[in-house]
């Protein structure tokens, strides 16, 4: 199993970049603040359950992001079997994942992340659900 | 209709970027030179059917971004039901739009774009099928 779960997009105000992906024919499904990120994130679904992140910071790594690049897409994140496996395998080939070991995400979720510097400018996050 | 078609990546080298998606477990459906944007085209399908294209610019916008801001995600494409209305509804409501008029996109799609600027750091396609 692999698909993209969601695109997340760092945005200074998240209530008023709604109103964009609303206008295009996302919905709204929720909006959670998630304390150890220091962010508030607006959930967005297409009507083939693609999802949007919305994240808006008070705080930590977004509001750093959004300093140093300005708004924008801050990652993609991407649904897979096995995130220890999958870390390991591509440890052995070179690329750098953030943590040592997949860590604890939202909703009893495993997550590790590929840095960017060496998956070609993209911030991708594996999920295991 | 509203769906994230897929997410547009340019990177120096599609051959190289494109292993790390396979080994993440997407599959490469297809590679292609678009004459206009002067770019080859890799195209990566998830098994839930989201999909990712790795650009590789020979030269054009692309190659400018890459220069400009490295690699990385350059633009997501959204599925609609009708560019024209709803470019006319964007524009609008103080929305910029690339084209002044739709154009026509590859396989006989209608395309326009959101200018970054007002989306809030994005660059949206907007595609019409």
């Amino acid at each position: 199993m692999a698909r993209v779960d969601h695109i997340g997009i760092a945005v200074r105000n998240g209530e008023e970049a709604v109103r964009l992906y609303q206008l295009l024919g996302f919905r709204l499904t929720g909006k959670e603040y998630v304390e150890d990120q220091e962010l508030w994130a607006y959930f967005l679904e297409g009507d083939d359950g693609s999802r949007i992140e919305l994240l808006e910071p008070t705080g930590g790594v977004i509001a750093k992001f959004i300093e140093k690049r300005g708004e924008g897409i801050h990652h993609i994140a991407v649904e897979v079997d096995d995130v220890r496996v999958l870390s390991k395998k591509l440890k052995e080939v070179g690329f750098r994942l953030i943590y040592e070991e997949p860590k604890k995400g939202a909703r009893s979720t495993l997550v590790n992340f590929i840095h960017p510097k060496t998956s070609y400018g993209v911030l991708i996050e594996l999920i295991q659900k």
